[in-house]
């Protein structure tokens, strides 16, 4: 009798820990294994920089891995199966294919089977070098999801420019509303320690497409722009170069005072606009493909042009002029408010911006989030989309999960981010969709991009849970196609992350889809928005009232009463609605999904389910806690399909979610119901505990907090 | 040809990270594999519990790892060559063989070559099961470095009772002193999520004999007492039970006031008494195996009985009161100081606990750092060793290296401790070691300990840095047994970790042991300390004056000034000296090495050298800048030896760790110059930059410190 436990733990092999994220490369089955290795007999590739070596470094790990060794390298091709990577300019071979490579632009790649000197063969082509690795990682990616490798004809092109991660992260390694650990940057120890890490941060990006990372925090501190700082930032440029990703740093906008010495950020001072002009230079010195800046000003305490009565697009196009002869781009976010306004809280950013459409240099644009509140679990497209004709918008996707139960709580974002592209602006009549405007076709931008709020860390599966892998990697899809479809996007990722396997993905990539609906049912329902905890936005608060600014409570949005609940966002109201084109403004009001964002809604009114109001809302809130319990339940059914120690961990994550699903129902019931002052519709059970508990939880710990 | 760069990172195989510690259980090459597997033919485990499972578990996995598979599991020996565990009451097999197990005591084991119904088989047995648990790594070590495995006559048992670990890790996951990521206590997550690295922190210790750890910082939160923080001690308990490591707790003296509603935390007050009891039943409920109570009271801004009027035995012992029934203990900090005090800061802890002698419960422990100022690269021993023949002491390492460079310097403490614990207190005559003080032999104590403070974090490595391992490792293997030599363990841990080359390891060890005088070269030569930064406690700053604490500043210690430098501590200056037993004051003071610890010396006073003082400092200070140029040359010419990844990294640290000895030395040498106003000695290179330019350095993002 061999030793029971001689597992693979017990044996010291090393468990599933998240680490390869997508990029596992695990050996595939018979028969898919014996077509795939015909089909990469041997590697030829003409040409040498390191964004070839590393596309050549990365196929053959993923060959090596997924069919027990890697193909030789050969000089020119000399059996059947050759795969062949290159560009026209720097490989013979594959200029003398004449692809159609042309209309792809630089980021661009074709993968073709073709017949070279009468073999079969598989060109892997793009105008650049980071094309043939994009081109890599999408055969390899075939292969992964074990479609076809023969018979290939495909040509794809980004429909975006600028694919950025934006990192919150702090010069100490703490990450505002991050939950998976430091930051990645180990500030402390650059530029002389390079993390091996970084490199595979630049990997799973570039698999995807991801062409540029914002390093610091958009709450920035100036030293970020000293030369210490700017010499680390280097040193992570230096090795994110050959994966095609440009670094661009968050600047304060303070820092000709902080770290330059001036009496003025002025934007039309003289002095301040040579300071920057002087910075840009340097830093374009030691990083000469730097991408550029990303400013948060005149937003939550940060300074800003306003400090001196100049605009933003004063002071956006000072920071443009400093960084345009480098190529550089600004991008100039649009979460701006104001507690001095006695303005709706997310109106004034349409407010602030619109009259500045087209005043803005070339080389901006300006990065506005998806809705106007902020990274709630359901709202409605930010009204800024296709309200600025000649100035280009990005979007902004928070794929960390500030608000939706932190990286405990299993949430696929694809649906929230398809909805949001998907979405009508009718600016240009019916089809003006959010993804026009962010690819740039709706009128016709040049300048386009896509960032996501970084959810990777430390942490040794990186983004805090397994399922929140998921959120990168849909991030990074849509920013290369908008257009997407989010249940496509979690297949692919569910196949190469966990298993290909019909029995496991089915109930898996069904769950992930329904996870979004389900967090919003035991967060906020029936568009209900922003209750959640004070400061670390942990758990439900909805009573949260009161403190230094109105509109960062609870009941400056849910305005709850014994008359009824919502935010009048209607002509009657604030009259948010109309700062959407009128067509799409009717259609998000009419949507029973944004009841309460456009609404004030007496308790007793009738909802389409024919039950009141009230009575909605807790069948909602209850309905939200049965879906978790019933995500556990498939979960703890994918046993056999997945590997014990990722199985554990988020089973675990899942039990924490069903508790706290639980918690937002209870408190939130408990709390609007001191409000509506009607009993639960028959057979729901009431909160676990007193209103008094709920509000006497408290959390000093939480991960993630801005300070 | 083959892809020249289908390595092992190519490859995707996963290099040599430094996760695996000491405990890497890679292939052993012939012949010693053969010998090994013969001697480990097959397995027989007689008994059953979690402990012995875990030891089963790691011979099987390090059997596999070094020997190409685990031995089958047999229910009686069948073979040549089975290795039987398991104790006298669980295993007949081992009762029958009558071994002398009675002097071992608890911990204790024996290994033994016996012969079992005429085959030669291999016992490894202790009185309970965590003692068998220390013979199997002690088993596994003997191949791990080559060592043979027949004839074996092993008989251990540790000289100490309490050999902890304590994390100055804080609920928000931040490590005070802590140069290695975050804690690895995910406070957050648990008591839901079990990292799975909890287990191989266990793992690691345990093959050191590590039988407890203080999760939480000594500058403690109440809230780690709470109902959720005991139930998160709780489920790390439940993990590190196995493998004999009992959990311990920071207590804030402050608690029965802050979480307990009282108005007081009098130790006298029936109330505040009645709490803390009440407060460790409940503590005992959830964890029964609870350690107890480590305290900082009365001590940099801690609150304790003082502000009561009572003494530091009067809070002790309440806390020791309530823990007794339960069998834990409470190990009271004596690091205590006061600057509202005139004495001399060093003086201070034996002033306050030499009158305690005594008046300690028999379940308390006093905790005392190597030396009376703080951990600096030298420090005589603490004067109290020794000083209380009534009270047991335990010492106090830190393991993380806070004044050492933090994880960037490669200097290795073995030294260090050994120095200490080799030091002659002479209370009992020649002979009176620290060693024995920490053992109990020379007062005849039962209740001894060991802490060492952790350099333990979420880093990949765990310690920040590979050669940071071995200081965790020597501490644990000096706690075992203070009288081993700090150079056979360094030897052992770079067996394991590295290579058995002797190639290899004859370098590397001396590199390593000269480490520690390196680093008193470059940082604080001939008695010289705390001339580092402030708070931060980063590079040099010996201009340090000022500030809210006199004893926190440089000057307070180097006492510069045109006529000579250091601290006058004999009878004619503090008379510090004065607390030590006459012999062993005499052999400290006249030791060159304590020159400016002890005295005041003019800078054209001749040392041993020859040299004027001004001389010595700045030759000594220049050789600890060559002695790291020749670490890094060493090391180069180490590439053979080591792998790719772990040889690289090293190689990076080494640069930062010449480059900041460079700093050192010149920082200091520019500035102690302003006072001594002679020129360098022939041949020795000026600082690299002024003076003021060292002043402007400032590090506001340096990792560890204490808010």
């Amino acid at each position: 009798m061999t030793l029971g436990l001689a597992s693979e733990s017990a044996s010291g092999a090393r468990a599933e820990d998240g680490y390869d994220l997508w990029l596992r490369y695990r050996p595939v089955e018979a028969p898919a294994a014996g077509a795939y290795r015909a089909a990469a007999s041997e590697l030829v590739v003409q040409g040498g920089s390191p964004t070839l070596a590393v596309a050549r470094d990365e196929l053959a790990r993923g060959l090596s891995g997924m069919l027990g060794q890697a193909p030789p390298l050969a000089a020119a091709p000399g059996r059947d199966g050759t795969v062949i990577l290159g560009t026209p300019a720097g490989s013979p071979l594959v200029a003398r294919l004449n692809l159609p490579l042309e209309p792809l632009g630089p980021d661009g790649y074709l993968i073709r089977s073709v017949q070279v000197d009468g073999r079969p063969a598989t060109v892997i082509a793009g105008n650049s070098d980071v094309g043939v690795l994009y081109g890599v990682f999408d055969f390899l990616r075939r292969m992964q999801t074990r479609q076809p490798v023969a018979g290939l004809e495909v040509a794809e092109a980004p429909k975006v420019k600028l694919r950025l991660l934006n990192h919150w992260d702090n010069l100490d390694r703490h990450v505002e509303r991050g939950y998976s650990g430091q930051s990645i940057w180990d500030w402390w120890r650059l530029p002389d320690v390079r993390d091996p890490r970084y490199v595979d941060y630049a990997r799973a990006s570039a698999s995807l497409g991801i062409n540029g990372t914002v390093l610091n925090n958009v709450n920035a501190k100036a030293d970020s722009l000293t030369a210490p700082y700017i010499a680390k930032a280097a040193a992570v440029a230096d090795v994110l170069r050959p994966y095609g990703i440009k670094v661009y740093l968050s600047a304060r906008f303070s820092a000709p005072i902080e770290i330059g010495g001036l009496k003025t950020a002025d934007p039309l001072d003289p002095a301040v606009r040579a300071w920057w002009k002087a910075k840009a230079d340097e830093i374009y010195r030691t990083i000469p493909d730097f991408g550029g800046f990303l400013v948060k000003a005149n937003s939550e305490g940060q300074p800003g042009p306003q400090d001196y009565g100049r605009s933003h697009a004063d002071g956006a196009n000072m920071l443009a002029e400093a960084v345009a002869p480098h190529g550089g781009v600004v991008m100039w976010r649009a979460f701006v408010y104001s507690n001095e306004q006695p303005e709706d809280r997310i109106k004034q950013a349409y407010n602030e911006f619109v009259p500045l459409n087209g005043k803005f240099r070339d080389n901006v644009i300006v990065q506005v989030k998806n809705g106007p509140l902020d990274f709630q679990p359901r709202e409605p497209f930010h009204p800024l989309f296709g309200a600025t004709p000649k100035t280009p918008l990005m979007m902004e996707f928070q794929i960390t999960k500030e608000y939706l139960g932190f990286s405990t709580h299993l949430v696929y974002q694809g649906p929230l981010y398809e909805e949001t592209l998907a979405a009508d602006t009718w600016r240009k009549g019916q089809g003006s969709t959010v993804a026009k405007v962010v690819d740039g076709s709706l009128f016709g931008h040049a300048l386009t991009g896509m960032a996501g709020v970084a959810n990777v860390g430390s942490d040794r599966n990186w983004s805090g849970s397994h399922f929140d892998q998921a959120n990168w990697y849909a991030f990074g899809r849509l920013a290369w196609d908008p257009e997407l479809s989010s249940r496509a996007i979690a297949q692919e990722w569910a196949r190469m992350t966990f298993s290909n396997d019909p029995r496991f993905l089915e109930p898996v990539v069904g769950m992930m889809i329904a996870s979004r609906e389900t967090v919003v049912d035991y967060m906020t329902p029936l568009g209900l928005h922003h209750l959640m905890g004070e400061g670390h936005h942990y758990g439900p608060a909805p009573w949260v009232a009161g403190g230094p600014r109105a509109d960062w409570t609870s009941v400056y949005f849910h305005r709850a009463s014994p008359e009824g609940i919502g935010f009048d966002r209607m002509a009657s109201g604030s009259n948010a609605v109309a700062q959407y084109a009128p067509e799409a403004g009717r259609a998000l009001a009419a949507d029973e999904k944004n009841l309460l964002w456009f609404h004030r809604v007496p308790w007793d009114q009738r909802v389409s389910s024919g039950r009141t109001l009230w009575d909605e809302l807790v069948v909602r809130y209850t309905k939200g806690v049965e879906e978790v319990s019933a995500m556990r339940r498939t979960w703890a059914s994918m046993k056999p399909y997945v590997d014990p120690q990722r199985h554990a961990e988020v089973a675990a994550y899942l039990a924490v979610q069903e508790q706290e699903a639980q918690w937002w129902r209870d408190a939130c019931i408990a709390y609007f119901q001191t409000f509506s002052k009607r009993p639960l519709p028959a057979g729901y059970a009431p909160p676990a505990h007193s209103l008094d508990y709920y509000r006497s939880l408290e959390f000093p710990y939480a991960p993630g907090r801005g300070d």
